[in-house]
């Protein structure tokens, strides 16, 4: 699977897109807020407001509403600092990046509408771009970003690990799509080592185009527990792995097709993160913390309502490479279990998802 | 009409694509190449070549190839030119621009693989970006672009001119689209005011992000006889308006819908840029010609054949403000309609089309 070619939000005009059922990580954008807040206020201790531009990077951006979340957060703590401070503001260049499959489209059209909406107040110049590729390698010429954020996207890796087959060439992980209590050891090594290296080379690639001084925050779906086969780590990959393990009793997906397939994605502890970074060597960690919450409202009281908005969440980020593994003709069906499977399940117990929340600052030249 | 919500270039999966179509642009692109070769090579004259980084702007990039030529001359003059300098070339960033209902779905994805054919013999690193929004307006931040082109988009208005119809409402320039013989002068004179208000603001735009002494390429259609209403100049709205005109007959169109609808399109004369271009200050006139072509393939004997490429061709850059205006239900029975009338046409003639091209140095400061 070339995961350039097959990984995409849900976008344009299918039922479950990305922009409709955000989910978690819209929650998440709220409570991580004041990191970015005081990122962007960092910037001002470098004089970077000084600057004619200031370039900011948003990498995965996905189709919105997140990424307009953030430059709105972004232009609006700089507008309030620099009139504290009485000085003219920078003009702001914001770089949206995500995988060619991206849907573009929909995302240029909704900002455009944003755009209209808030002319009004508009204070400081402030342009958009579309960057398209992929952040494991360079996006920008170098030395040129001043802030760059990432959320929920680096726990993607650049392709599924090696080393998941035998020598044989007999699949390791049987039954399964990521890392699971019964998976063996090899299956959880494979994985760290591939984040290991996808995120060093994430790292490389973002110290070559930032400035010195220059801030980063990541948040990464990660975990609290050293078990790399949690609940919080791996929920949606388990019931993922239940529905298609369904479609193979059934008879409508090949047992092999199942075996063989596991996805590119890893939810690393923070101190994963931290080791990383130290020895890559061109950022300093300037604050880490982990968050746990819960993936459901739990102010909704409607198991059947919450299920099912939990299921098409899953859907929007999952379908993209499940339809390119066992076709477009059995997503549908797979997605419906899938939904039965998490309307049972929420009646016993309220799952959650962690989040490694990381800001780096550029340090070496 | 909103020209930014109703203009583009057919892309994605209709019938015909701008990409599969570009027809007499793409062979302009080839005819103009030296042009652009040369503007390239003036910004050593300026050292532009020892900076980290030249940006470089395409202002209506569509959906390719043009843009791909575009970008592949560029590389490869700067990298000829560098290795005759035996100097070390500085990373390219283009910035792909055109309006936020432009296809960047299909350019990025056609980028990529453009990008994966060439990677063996890249020599200088080069990025590109997408940047959606009107060039009628500040697109990028001060002081940018070493080097903007545009081929074949400058003669797009903002908004169909004012003062097509009377004091009573009513329409001025019945049963046709554009200037035609038969438009009272007023109609031409609205064209050309509407024109040089739209030239003048593209140029202050641009005046603001380029830097001292950046170059800019454009590639206009326009005309070199006096006369507004010449061939050369109005072929394709006069036939479409032929095309419309039929459907109106046919009880099919609202006869005053045609004689209420204007395209935002100006074909001017030399002396109309070079006269705009002084008045607004901002840029020296480096070269200016003006050079006129054959539309159709001379060489293809198959008149049938030329005329529905030509036919496709006219579609791809005018169908959706037709489809706008009229309705979708109508735009096949248009498009039947005026391959036709261009059939039977070039049995009599073959028409031509005329480029002003023009390049411009940013001047003061």
């Amino acid at each position: 699977m070339d995961v350039k070619e097959t990984l995409f939000m849900n976008g344009g005009e299918v039922e479950s897109t990305y922009a409709q059922h955000p989910g978690f990580t819209q929650k998440l954008t709220s409570i991580t807020k004041h990191i970015l807040v005081n990122a962007v206020h960092s910037l001002f201790s470098e004089d970077f407001h000084r600057k004619k531009v200031l370039n900011v990077a948003d990498l995965g951006c996905a189709a919105g509403p997140n990424t307009f979340s953030f430059i709105l957060t972004v232009k609006e703590s700089l507008e309030r600092k620099c009139k504290e401070l009485n000085c003219q503001p920078p003009e702001l260049q914001f770089y949206l990046s995500d995988l060619p499959g991206n849907d573009f489209n929909s995302l240029f059209k909704d900002l455009s509408r944003v755009g209209e909406d808030q002319k009004s107040d508009v204070l400081l110049p402030c342009f958009v771009m579309g960057a398209p590729g992929s952040f494991y390698g360079r996006l920008f010429p170098r030395s040129m970003l001043h802030l760059v954020h990432s959320s929920y996207s680096v726990h993607w890796l650049s392709q599924v690990p090696k080393g998941l087959t035998s020598k044989e060439g007999l699949p390791l992980n049987k039954g399964k799509i990521y890392i699971s209590k019964t998976s063996p050891p090899v299956v959880a090594a494979a994985y760290l080592a591939q984040f290991k290296e996808d995120f060093t080379l994430f790292l490389k690639s973002r110290a070559e185009e930032m400035v010195q001084n220059g801030r980063m925050v990541l948040i990464l779906n990660g975990r609290q527990a050293s078990d790399p086969w949690c609940q919080e780590s791996c929920y949606h990959w388990e019931i993922l792995a239940g529905a298609i393990s369904e479609m193979v009793s059934q008879g409508l997906v090949d047992e092999e097709k199942l075996d063989s397939f596991n996805v590119p994605y890893y939810t690393p502890l923070q101190e994963e993160v931290q080791d990383i970074v130290d020895k890559e060597g061109s950022f300093a960690v300037e604050h880490l913390e982990t968050s746990t919450l819960a993936i459901v409202d739990n102010q909704e009281s409607d198991t059947r309502a919450k299920g099912e908005e939990l299921a098409k969440n899953i859907r929007c980020f999952t379908e993209s490479i499940i339809s390119y593994q066992f076709g477009k003709e059995i997503t549908e069906k797979v997605y419906h279990k899938l939904t039965q499977i998490v309307v049972k399940d929420l009646a016993n117990r309220s799952p959650t998802s962690t989040a490694v929340v990381v800001v780096l600052s550029r340090t070496t030249g």
